[in-house]
């Protein structure tokens, strides 16, 4: 594995090896006793983001910093963009500024791609991290949720994983529906027809927009963050008859089968598709989530520039 | 202690306690021979600042740096925020990353203790620090105005503190006013009316709007920072006008008493409250304050993440 | 060496001086092998950027850390700046809290003088560091400029260097001016007469507006970067008569000598200042320049912080 573009480059067995390995961070780091490793002493590590995050960029951060890496952070109003440099020309600047490892974020789909294209065009320049481009693809985050549900279910496999709401815009149904497709569970899509993408009817999964009929024998009922940016048009005549038709009810909530787990990938909005209260309850494992997400990247990190 | 959120939670032993730390480090990194200690070596700390900062921010990365911890700066204006995520959510997504403390800067009073609320309302979460929220505290800056009183007056216990001009929208003030009533020192606020705050009648002070009856037998005066932005309206035909009745002129500052010492909080705006030449004199303390500002902060650090 | 403001204040030893360590750097480093050296630990390096910048700010924050230092990014917009603070007091506020260097991108000529004139009266403060005032300096850049030649055509003596562009507004070439009438290379400047600097008469360069005759016994060709920003009005019609007569086509490209090379300070403009190909073609120096940026600003802080 030279770089983390899109999780449908992964076959079941280097799946399933990041999430040993974030296991396993997660064993020696996850009781806080021991919270620094010399694994990437000396490595360089760039955040190149385009676009927005809390989350992701300090989860990276803290992955990086955690195994003393130098991270050091590109913004996309800070940079050379605004003076109308290409992704080729700043990439392959990280890349001789010193890169070992890239993470982008980008508006657009396919960027990560061009840019290891760009910075490695024969699989000899920096790693390159894909940390969410457009609609596409947000692999870490798809690691990270198949962690915490194996960690809350005991396995990953012959689950029945729901995800709700607006998949138009989501790169992270793209990478669950690849992660899931390639070890074998099944995903059902939740959503107005609207906000399915196109070409779903070609992707293995199923969809609809009856949500309560899906829920109890749900193992998994994953929330999506409704992008509000793009919401304005389409049919909706209000938030509320979203949150009414696909937002997580206590009702709904209480409907799921007692393993079942409630998951979103943040920032969430209450009241929109989570309840207030659902959020907090024991079922949810969003916080696990968060965590699991610096011990994924660490394994990817780890992965990419260490096991090498 | 826990938490730093007001220094009105704090008794006389824990001030003075956080006086001596500071000194301590003081000792150990002001003559710039050791300038790295181990001590919070594998710590977490994360900056989640809502408002702009240079000295706040900078002085608190620095601190944590010099103690080893690494450090993560999250800004509104990069952040989930943007999305619409709650301060409850952002923190405890910061504890599920796994910062062990979390230095906000918020312009809404309370906002620190809602967010310790939120982060550890079992009091095992990690430790919330207050940089400044809204009009209500700013407590690390009246410990290190503190530190640097004792340094330069040899103690701080019957000292006449004369604070002046903008305290309404000050956090500074109810930070001072706090520490010094706790330790028995007297305060006298100095302020046109339409910039003393609300119910200042019930606070342990005395208030004046003779600026040059206070300064003959003051310890310390203290002038605070003209927040412009906000002074639109009210009563002052001019900046002149309240730069000849609130400003620390050339001979106001020959008035005051040999050992007594001129501060100020920083961002100055010279030639408003205070003038050109009278912030560079010997009896100022400004740059002082500045690097007790560090040794404050690592002392607060110290106290909250290393001696437990 | 206190300061490194222009490179007019360095002699030809002082720069064959940092070139060699550069060179040095480049040996330890290069390789990747090494990439981390305990140099400056303990030491806190502030960049203080009051203009974006990818490459510059990141080139020099790698420097820092590859050295152990702890480098704080400081921008204006987020700084104190805004609430009307000036240079004189911020540079004092970043000595106070414990810098040892200010790393300083300003708009305005003379600003890294002015700071250092500030922060260090009588030689003992922060070393400061320019990294591009106005249209003044921009001294790591000519340095970073002269290693590479120096790798590249095996001396750095006798050379015939052609800069190409928009030498009003630049400061690379200020500073590349200054560097070769030092080491005693012949400088020529090609641009247009609205683009050459006032005062450009009195300078010991040659300027032409003749491109083409410039090119077959130049030992490197170095195209600015065209600051589009400031082209409105001039003289020209569009940027397509720019690109005719001032960028490097491929036919000019041919042109050149076989031993000589292509540089551009970046950020590119691929297709106005550079032809889409050249950029990438064997002879162009471009990314080396990037990387040799690293070890330049290595060997300046080495030079500042360590070897006294």
């Amino acid at each position: 594995m030279k770089h983390l573009l899109s999780i449908a480059d992964l076959s079941a067995a280097e799946i399933i090896n990041l999430l040993d390995e974030a296991d396993r961070f997660n064993d020696v780091l996850g009781n806080r006793e021991i919270k620094k490793l010399p694994t990437l002493r000396g490595k360089t590590i760039f955040t190149l983001f385009y676009e927005n995050s809390t989350r992701t960029r300090a989860s990276f951060e803290t992955a990086g910093k955690w195994m003393s890496a130098d991270v050091i952070n590109i913004s996309a109003s800070s940079s050379s963009v605004a003076k109308g440099e290409s992704l080729n020309d700043t990439g392959r600047t990280l890349r001789a500024v010193g890169a070992d490892a890239i993470i982008i974020r980008h508006p657009s789909s396919g960027a990560a791609q061009l840019l290891a294209n760009y910075v490695a065009p024969n699989g000899d320049g920096p790693a390159v991290i894909n940390a969410g481009d457009g609609a596409h693809q947000h692999p870490t985050q798809a690691l990270l949720d198949a962690v915490t549900m194996r960690q809350r279910l005991g396995s990953i496999d012959n689950k029945k994983i729901v995800i709700v709401g607006d998949c138009l815009h989501s790169r992270v149904v793209r990478s669950n529906v690849d992660l899931h497709t390639t070890l074998g569970n099944e995903v059902v899509l939740v959503a107005p027809p609207t906000l399915l993408p196109p070409g779903v009817d070609t992707w293995p999964v199923r969809t609809t927009c009856d949500f309560d009929a899906e829920i109890a024998d749900a193992d998994v009922v994953m929330m999506l963050r409704v992008q509000q940016e793009r919401m304005h048009g389409g049919f909706f005549p209000s938030h509320r008859e979203y949150a009414t038709r696909y937002g997580l009810s206590v009702q709904r909530q209480q409907a799921m089968a007692d393993h079942a787990i409630v998951m979103h990938p943040g920032p969430m909005l209450r009241g929109m598709e989570i309840n207030y209260a659902v959020a907090d309850l024991p079922n949810t494992a969003i916080e696990q989530q968060v965590t699991n997400g610096v011990h994924v990247r660490m394994a990817v990190l780890f992965s990419l520039l260490a096991a090498e």
